[in-house]
């Protein structure tokens, strides 16, 4: 039997041990500490990471903690949208993103070009950027070769990025693999379109890339998926893994609520229909907002396993 | 100055009269009356409608609905998702979908063979008839033609189904474009990657996809968004529109909040920022379960239309 | 097996009609139906129903379906705020409020002398209103007793109000009990703490009327719940029946989750622990804003009920 | 301007780093951080703070905290509810509370004698052991006097509570008031309703206590609001420093959304409208859930206040 437990605040107390602590809480303080010990779980048994999030978190600071988790060999693979594709990129193009509000005057900030994502501003000016890097790829990887799944563009992409925050880079250094199931919906969408117009034989194949993301993992492979935010890329990583025998492992972070029935708000319980999942201890959902759970999570997760050795830098 | 007015029942009310009322009732109702005005405006005046939705959507019995706008000529352009072209397939053949509870015992449910999508119950065997269904139309589809833009798929998919009450029969009756840029991302993906083994030079081209829908609409005629819950299918409209100029109309169906900064939680507060919409007139965004709201909406918007003559049946 | 059956338009559908296709809809729409079902259980089983409800309601529309509901003899209880009584008591002194924006400039309407709930305006003089009516209550009601429990005192009240769209008015011609356990928590605590000062052996028992509540119903009675949104409402009507041995039906519409562990966001599957209710026919939340659903929810319940002769007008 | 700044971890990083960290991360991390510092600008402006919380985060282990920030002399007032009350003093006559699921077989626990909040389980006897207590206290508090407002009786109680841990027992021993508006809405309302039974002249002051919450501070002192969860402690806390003027500075925490119109989803934005608050940077809404907000909120807090020497222990 767990017991609730007072929490108090200690001088100095570590990040780390707040964790802890907030796993003798209740609420979702119990949940965010149960989801540390699940991904510590895969992680001792060596399971196949499949790591989702949407495009709002590396538009926010969270890009530093997804490229220090590939770094660090966490995930065996990423999925993501469009989006996080892009912004990215634009911050490794040395664009910054500055922290406004979210309830702002978004007429004025229309004119004054700059786009809003939740309380995060980019501005006109990073999109250029992005543009004029994805013209300049595209040139190149066309010469490379015609047809392309769209993990392989994305390491290619990776590849020419000299930024050792990028997710991308990381994933390129580390062979990790970036699934992007939705790549069209967004601005580099766009860039794709426009150089099919003009290179009529160069394809983007997501079915194959279906194949590929099959292919990342085995049946007899443990596997885990930590999924933050809903979306296509939260149904893609849960999709693949079933396609591949099934979770034993899952971690949900969401703000969304399963009384919609939506993907965005599905909880770990349908992950015991998959099959695999035995009991209550692999698997949880935090509800709540990602910026704030998933630091504490990785951040406890990465010192208990630089301790036991199962995650080296450098 | 509008004053918030009583509600009081009236024997044998109708819907429409029962949503004109909640107009005066302030919290989410008036937004819910007000999301009826400006779909009405949207189609007063001519606009190109962009109607999104989600899979579990078509899962519910919303669906109806959906093939109904499209038979009434409401949407210029439907965008939606991978689980939600394979639920209107399985509908089509006859498979039917029961409804249970949000919290059942879903070790017992995977035993039974049965997913869950929030209440609805999906048979595997469901899955079986339309990955028989796929296999079967997609050599017919190869037959035609080795590539394909997926709305033309879509189109193709459409002409075979033979049930008035699909979705893609609709549009394929009327012509109306049917956009799914995350393909990939359900059973529809996993039969084309197994097609694609077998016809190596089979491609399905969501790339072209993206140019087909912005070439949907055009920059001088007037758009508008009818975005039901979140995800790629919302994010695919709204940026198709903007490219395209920007939508002068919007209204947002939603449970997530936009204190998450995602784009199920993006409020149409943000439209404003593309430029074209002046005032608050024009744009809504309905907190709730588009369940509840959209047949209400919808239902009230069919009776005015059909008053003024702006929809004809058959 | 319940199916789910595809929602289409008929014209001129009636909102009873609207709610039963609902029920065959799936997600939020089949509990929204569900509750309609419950509330007729209720009625036509003879239960005592608590009906409890917030003050943003009452500031609402849906003061004209509560004071409707009590003269049709709905509840035999009702449970509510001090804000609840205040505006219902200002709106029967003519004061108007009005529908303006979630999202307005806050000190800009400070300016003005005007007060924001959600998306409804009240004025400062609306207040000033109230204010004038209370104090010159509290010197009649003083008169005749120096020591009031709160339900009875609300009652004297409800004598003093002259308009057939009140709650407290219908109550009192009704009589029925009208709780309120939380009677400081607003102007008119402020008003009763300053009419104390003046005469200190006036007092106001909330003890007592913990009393009045049990008393209110027995033990041998069956009991419904149907609590419109959460905190102190919500807990005192579930709290009050469970003292008097339990509910045997439960109805709650909320927006709040049970993620939270907040009485707001409490489900019915607590009600089950409560040892009367056997079932889930009996018992269900809907997740949703009361403002949309119950209007739907009790226009049907008013037009079965009528039907069957379990209510009467007059 | 404020830019996004990616998050990395650092072996032993501290809690406060951490939330200095979030702050540059957008989406709710740089609230949570905002929220840090509006209440360290309360502090250093010696503000009065109103500090309320709802039962559930009592609950659970965040008693420990509450006892802790009472004990530091955070704030000078607290408004909470009479679950909160209870389960303070259940938890000083030894009584533990366990970590259970929010998803359990509610028939099974009602079997078992145990009542759920959320995933935390109380059982029965914990209740009875409470009864005993209040049973015994009452006659003693009776003896003393015969009329007791709110306030004082739960100062009374505390001086009975052995339990440096106890927010009751801090509260007694600082001579920081309790205010608890709903008393009667709890087991501890049937308690004083026995009571009352047997002694008609003893009476419990509602109306009293809203007096003395008015006199706990005054017009010209500076006022902060930290406001955890929704209901009435929130909107008394709210309601009360109003009425003595409006606060300065405002922190509220809630998973409810501004949406429907509640006060628990009540954001900071109305505070403006007070008209004390000018800007932006003394008024934050953290969108979230209390156990994981409020610790990483207060302990940086703590740690921040005591090397300024502002809050010093024991």
């Amino acid at each position: 039997m767990n017991y609730i437990k007072d929490f108090e605040w200690e001088e100095g107390m570590s990040v780390s041990d707040a964790v802890e602590k907030l796993g003798d809480l209740g609420l979702q303080a119990s949940n965010l500490c149960k989801a540390r010990d699940v991904i510590l779980k895969m992680k001792r048994n060596s399971a196949n990471i499949f790591l989702s999030f949407t495009s709002n978190m590396v538009s926010s600071g969270m890009r530093g903690l997804f490229a220090q988790a590939v770094r660090l060999g966490l995930p065996s693979v990423v999925v993501t949208t469009a989006g996080a594709v892009e912004e990215d990129i634009m911050k490794s193009l040395g664009e910054k993103f500055s922290l406004g509000s979210f309830d702002p005057d978004d007429i004025e900030l229309h004119e004054q070009g700059v786009n809003r994502v939740g309380n995060i501003m980019i501005e006109n000016e990073s999109y250029a950027e992005f543009e004029d890097f994805m013209k300049e790829s595209l040139h190149e990887v066309y010469e490379k070769r015609k047809n392309w799944a769209v993990s392989e563009l994305l390491k290619e992409l990776g590849s020419k990025v000299e930024d050792e925050n990028s997710i991308l880079r990381q994933a390129y250094e580390k062979d990790i693999p970036v699934f992007c199931p939705g790549i069209t919906d967004g601005s580099i969408g766009f860039q794709l379109h426009l150089f099919q117009q003009k290179k009529e034989d160069f394809s983007v194949n997501v079915v194959e890339d279906f194949g590929n993301i099959l292919l990342s993992t085995s049946m007899d492979k443990k596997k885990g998926v930590v999924a933050l935010g809903g979306g296509i890329s939260k149904h893609h990583a849960i999709l693949s893994t079933m396609l591949s025998g099934g979770a034993e492992y899952a971690v949900y972070v969401t703000t969304s609520q399963k009384t919609s029935g939506s993907i965005s708000g599905a909880t770990t319980d349908e992950a015991k229909s998959w099959g695999k999942i035995k009991d209550d201890s692999n698997a949880v959902t935090v509800t709540g907002d990602a910026s704030v759970v998933f630091p504490l999570i990785i951040s406890s997760v990465f010192e208990k396993l630089e301790e036991e050795g199962l995650i080296k830098d450098g």
